[in-house]
């Protein structure tokens, strides 16, 4: 089997911990660029496919018809941090079809992000679901099932239309039969399908070079591509690990990051798409190898911005006072 | 090599991730009782043996002076919440030594559990040295100073006889030369000594049996471990790991987390010695193992006490909305 992208943590001197990492990247005619791992094995991609997921409401015309913009298909792809602009944002999107907080079926949590979440806290408020970070997501599903004339109660079941149009999207995307896709329940109740790394990697390469896919798909790709890395704040946060991926290369590289250590990414204008997972689900670990492999595909294409995502491969890592007392490095790519 | 302790983490019938972790139980004599994973190699133990840096704060007798009883003594081995009470305990320690919150070198942060830090930051206060978790700890390292006649300013320095003395006692219990002990800066600017998880593992063997170690730092060890065990939260906070661990056999089973995913214990009933490492460093990983590890030790000794931790061992995971998902199951013990 190919050997893994290692992630050390260092302390003192010493590798204190140690992550392994799986990673497909494939060209636009789907063929390997690179492959560390078993990039064969099924694995649950989690948000890192929201693209994919909001394919239908391109493709329905549902975005078209509510007058989505950059930010709001930004925010349909998004794992956002619940900020103030992205709760209006998704409250934005929902009032255009007609609903509001109340139809969502993502339940609440706290913004991930601890300051955004103390700011919350501080205001005397408590989130309610557009606070969800794949509330932006919720309301395209919402918006689309609103177009179609579907009633969007129960929109986050495995059989209602909404979720039918998503996994037959998926399942194009990655070439495996809809039938032949793992299954289970993601964090904000709807069905996640399961295909090899390869496949993800496969399904972006196509996105990204407009190859392999219809026309029709091959536009409702680039535009959701072009949305995120146009307003990539909206797809993430203020500090977080896809906007400074995104703002390396402003315009020309899209990162998505998904739980337990999933990331998915294109190079418009290699023709690349990219999937790679961390094998214990680890945020740090997929975070630092999705930047060292950015850092190896601009190698020769620009060595400026190479660099770039070589810096943020790179981690320092500081104790409360502020010392530097070890790094989290990628080894083998 | 030995085979490690696997956790998986699975979701919709596939394993959506796997850790490793490396374990060693040893009994009081110092003979192997469980061996999993590479356990010679040096790691750092971080919080986890805070107890044996408490060891100076009794053996000099300033635990005594200052009138410490089990809650103090506790704190001093915590790795707290930064829950009022925990404050207050800190504060109180310091106090007796004639010092405030002004002479902690730990630095500041928000406390890691979310519910307090939300709490904290909705009362319109901000953190300060009380609410690092490891204040507890510091103020028994400035207690010792004031009690020795020795400056305090500088206590986290390597050199200061504050942390010679936590040196030589570390690698007394864990038997290697204090020149062999690898070392790095911990988050509170201490410094962190590395060695075999088989040598933190006979160390606690050492404290939970009273054997192989003078009578005195017997005693000293055996005051500290009745004193965590006999105030568990103090020694952590609501609804934390080793809380849950410690109430499962109140008395009878001593359990304390590290940073980067370790975990050390004892059970002095058994005149055990546990340490473990999760290779990636993650704690979910580490706390199903110590429960795990703790069922399989009380198998025969006590059924429905290893029930107990068969139970912790085993996590269901719910989405946002309450829906069971997947789980984290231990695998191999």
């Amino acid at each position: 089997m190919e050997r893994d992208v290692v992630i050390e943590v260092t302390r003192g001197g010493l590798v204190e911990s140690r992550h392994r990492v799986a990673l497909s990247v494939v060209d636009a005619r789907g063929r390997d660029v690179l492959r560390f791992g078993d990039v064969d094995r099924p694995v649950f991609p989690r948000s890192a496919v929201k693209v994919f997921q909001a394919l239908p409401l391109i493709e329905s015309g549902a975005a078209d018809r509510f007058g989505f913009g950059a930010s709001e298909l930004s925010l349909a792809c998004a794992s956002h941090s619940g900020e103030a602009g992205h709760v209006a944002l998704a409250e934005g999107m929902l009032g255009r079809a007609g609903l509001g907080e109340g139809a969502l079926e993502c339940g609440c949590h706290w913004p991930f992000d601890a300051p955004v979440a103390r700011a919350l806290a501080a205001s005397g408020a408590r989130p309610n679901q557009l606070h969800n970070n794949c509330s932006g997501k919720h309301a395209g599903f919402l918006c689309t099932a609103v177009h179609m004339g579907e009633a969007p109660e129960g929109y986050v079941g495995a059989e209602h239309p909404v979720q039918r149009r998503v996994r037959a999207a998926i399942a194009e995307m990655v070439d495996v039969a809809q039938g032949d896709l793992p299954t289970g329940i993601d964090g904000c109740s709807i069905p996640t399908h399961a295909a090899p790394l390869r496949g993800f990697a496969s399904g972006f390469a196509k996105l990204a070079g407009g190859t392999r896919v219809s026309p029709e798909r091959a536009e409702a790709g680039r535009r959701l591509i072009e949305a995120c890395m146009a307003e990539p704040w909206a797809m993430s946060g203020t500090g977080r690990a896809c906007l400074a991926l995104m703002q390396v290369a402003p315009g020309r590289v899209f990162a998505k990051t998904g739980a337990e250590g999933v990331f998915c990414g294109a190079v418009p204008e290699l023709g690349l798409g990219l999937a790679l997972k961390a094998q214990d689900g680890t945020t740090r670990a997929a975070e630092a190898a999705v930047a060292a492999a950015f850092a190896r595909l601009f190698e020769t294409a620009d060595p400026a911005v190479a660099q770039g995502f070589r810096d943020l491969s790179h981690g320092v890592l500081r104790n409360w006072k502020g010392t530097e007392v070890g790094e989290v490095r990628a080894v083998g790519l």
